[in-house]
């Protein structure tokens, strides 16, 4: 018996003629239904072609291999990087916090509202306050404590918790540690970090600091793709909010949480959903 | 020798499997190259399907008629509605006004900076009062006075200008006068009207005042397209600004006149870029 | 030993001249510190004049009922409604809710982080599903179921339940019930209602299936006082979040929660920080 | 017979007790009404005060030098900075300009629609484009080429056009020339710039290159005052517009030109309504 499953097909290629013919020819060639595609093109003639399709496919989990093999032969010509997920399989997700909870709260948050396309497989932090919070949700949590000299075991400690529960991505939610490279080339574009400032404006640690002594009238956050220079991978959302002369700095960081919450929330939700791809140092997100 | 031409298609019709399959393989194997292709579909089983497609056709104004013809074909099965528009081709856009320029300045200044996709072949109006503005932009002006008594010759006038013009669309710029019923159906869809309050709260001619006596603490405007309910037709774009206690009704006024402008802007511009299908009393709109 | 305590006076009545000279006269002169103002007049000729003052004063808590007695001297020839409020004494709340728990989750949320000048004294449910929400947050919660016949035990319920704990302020956090009129006398200006349309567009219960039927492009929320009119008391504060086609009635829903809940939290702290001023069927807000 | 005409007192000195009494009771006993105040301490204790005070004063105008000799006893134990500026005496102004006309045609519309309290005296510009825009507006236009070799002239030119045209404001409509530092000091904090990405991000010629080149998804503006440092003024206004991946560079230049018109406009219409008091590298905007 049938049922019908949904399947996500992301490509990325040089742009050539016929790429959207050759793609909705196959899959509608290959059994699987249209629901949703967007596209886009950073220039026609010479440009790079990117496509999001959302289709539906009756036993998509156990037609996959051989779905994807006949795939590879429709994307070779146009060398195609590419990607076919079955929605039911949910990817699965490591928090890591310290000691400000406001986007740890919205993740939990969102996510028991249904809103998040994930299992929240576990909560990692180097402080233990958050322990009661995430595990009367239902979640693990691991204390991982670092310092100066405990480094290398906590990276260790981070890679085989993180290993052993077969997580895809981790989301620093206000974590206050240098992510170590190792973990960053593991967990290529899988690792979304929020900055508390609207960047490149403000980089470092004291964002609200420098924007109040600069003497803006917005603030903002910033969702990005952890690389290896700091505050500088590819950016998937931001937002503001205005602020006036009358805001200190503790003020401004009162304002800014509800911003660093709602974008890191929806930079997830797009890149759990399959809705972003990392090209160069920027990103392609098809809302 | 051949030109590259761009046209853009549009497709509306009841949801099925292998709509887009059939609409990108037809168009691949007439030459064209899609550019950018959008959709949208209110229900993936019993809902209408709505798509949008830029292309790229060598000398697509001189093959139209041909692509046309073997299009029907492609559409039939579907039971599409469609049409395929050239866009070297620009529509030829009417104005009217009254007493207010905000919104007709707006029109003719994005049009002198190129941000329109028309011809502006005219501004109409039952005051004098911007023949020079309107003749210094090189625009011809016609002053067609409305009373009570020569509502019937008005309209007539209308009617001859507009058809010797062959205007394609019709946009009223802050027009204070009631659109007649024989021009709404000689021209459905094709009259956008810019309404100077958040639709549907405060319909009628005073909505500023009616705002300020409620209280509310955001103002708007909405464009729509002019069918025979008034105030009711389909948006297509709304925006808001802000207000607070401060503000009093002229306040509102000038405040309202900035987002009137950009609101109606939009709207035109993208009716004019054919990126508005309209469906019952909604719109979809491609941005 | 003196310890310096904040308080805020509230001021309103016809305007006319030297009210500000008086006010801030009398303050000066009974050992009080200006630490920020702010006033309005709806009209300087025949209007109504407005203010807030914040003032620092040594032991304002003792010395307030010598303050008043002096200020009422002050305040009779220009016939001032006022009142003079120690901060330090917190208004006591309670909130009621039913089903829907996003704005009952943000004002614990935001209480708990130290952003509400409140004690939320209790939580009144008809249903008994928060309970737990409640509780861990030490929360007392009380169930009053409501059906057809037992409103007027269920409003007995809840008048003695609100006076037994000295109640100032009444939060409906989407409570789905009407509110008796003898409750509405009771607590004048200080039940706070979130209605989930941007009023006074959509009035009644179903405003996004509305939202959803007009074909709008903008979907909001409205804080307001509760009167004896359904859906039209003193708008506290409004916001909006932009939709597109693409948005079913469920979609509207749930990013409508996002407004909801955010508009009722900062008319929440507003009304609790005095900051709002009822005047005829509109407010002043003193941000 | 008397008139009664409309003045702002703005005040700036160490925050201490008895400021408010003291200013407030001044104009009353010297026959002024204060028909809206604003005022704001950076700390009750050891801070900075400001304040704005708009009043009505018979024959003002007649009475300036007996006030200001009047106030300068009140205001000296205060070690206050102040003025007293008449409205009816509006604000000369200079806007300089080079190619892009969005920002000079914005304030000439504002200008005409009686929403900049000024008058336009000139535009100077370093091209002759804009000479029929601004004589059709009945403005004295200046050529004043610049060129390496010529720059000292061209300094020279400006100085003596502003000069002899008593202008007490300058406005950087998109002038693409460094401003002399001669010129920044003769007029200290009345020179206002329009920046075009949102400071201090992509400081310099290119922001919207550098913003494309950072995939940003948010661009903005910024209007600040010109000092000896590049873009790095106390900023007045900014705000800013979302963008997408479907954005090139030359569509976040057409869309950013929307927000550089209208925060140019809201920071020339707060400074010469005197709503800007510049503190260090800030400012304070009474709105």
């Amino acid at each position: 018996m049938n049922q019908t499953e949904k399947g996500i097909l992301l490509v990325s290629c040089p742009d050539t003629e016929g790429i959207v013919a050759a793609v909705s020819t196959f899959l509608f060639s290959n059994g699987a239904n249209i629901v949703h595609s967007d596209q886009h093109s950073t220039d026609p003639v010479q440009g790079h072609f990117f496509m999001r399709i959302e289709f539906s496919h009756p036993n998509l989990l156990e037609k996959l291999p051989e779905l994807e093999a006949a795939f590879a032969v429709t994307a070779s010509p146009f060398s195609m990087q590419w990607s076919i997920t079955a929605i039911s399989k949910k990817p699965r997700v490591a928090i890591f916090a310290t000691k400000e909870d406001h986007c740890l709260q919205e993740l939990i948050w969102r996510w028991q509202l249904g809103e998040l396309h994930a299992e929240i497989a576990l909560v990692i932090s180097n402080h233990n306050h958050f322990r009661e919070l995430t595990e009367s949700a239902g979640i693990p949590f691991y204390h991982v404590p670092v310092t100066k000299d405990t480094k290398a075991e906590a990276t260790a400690a981070h890679f085989s918790i993180l290993e052993e529960n077969r997580i895809d991505t981790v989301i620093l939610a206000r974590y206050m540690q240098i992510i170590p490279e190792q973990l960053i080339q593991r967990y290529q574009n899988e690792i979304i970090n929020i900055h508390h400032s609207f960047l490149p404006a403000f980089i470092g640690g004291k964002p609200y600091q420098q924007a109040f002594d600069r003497g803006v009238k917005i603030i903002g956050a910033t969702a990005h793709y952890v690389n290896e220079q700091l505050d500088e991978g590819p950016i998937i959302e931001q937002d503001i909010t205005r602020i006036t002369h009358r805001y200190n700095v503790t003020d401004l960081k009162r304002h800014g949480k509800d911003i660093e919450r709602i974008v890191l929330y929806r930079a997830v939700k797009w890149h759990l959903e399959k809705r972003v791809i990392v090209h160069g140092n920027k990103t392609i997100v098809f809302q």
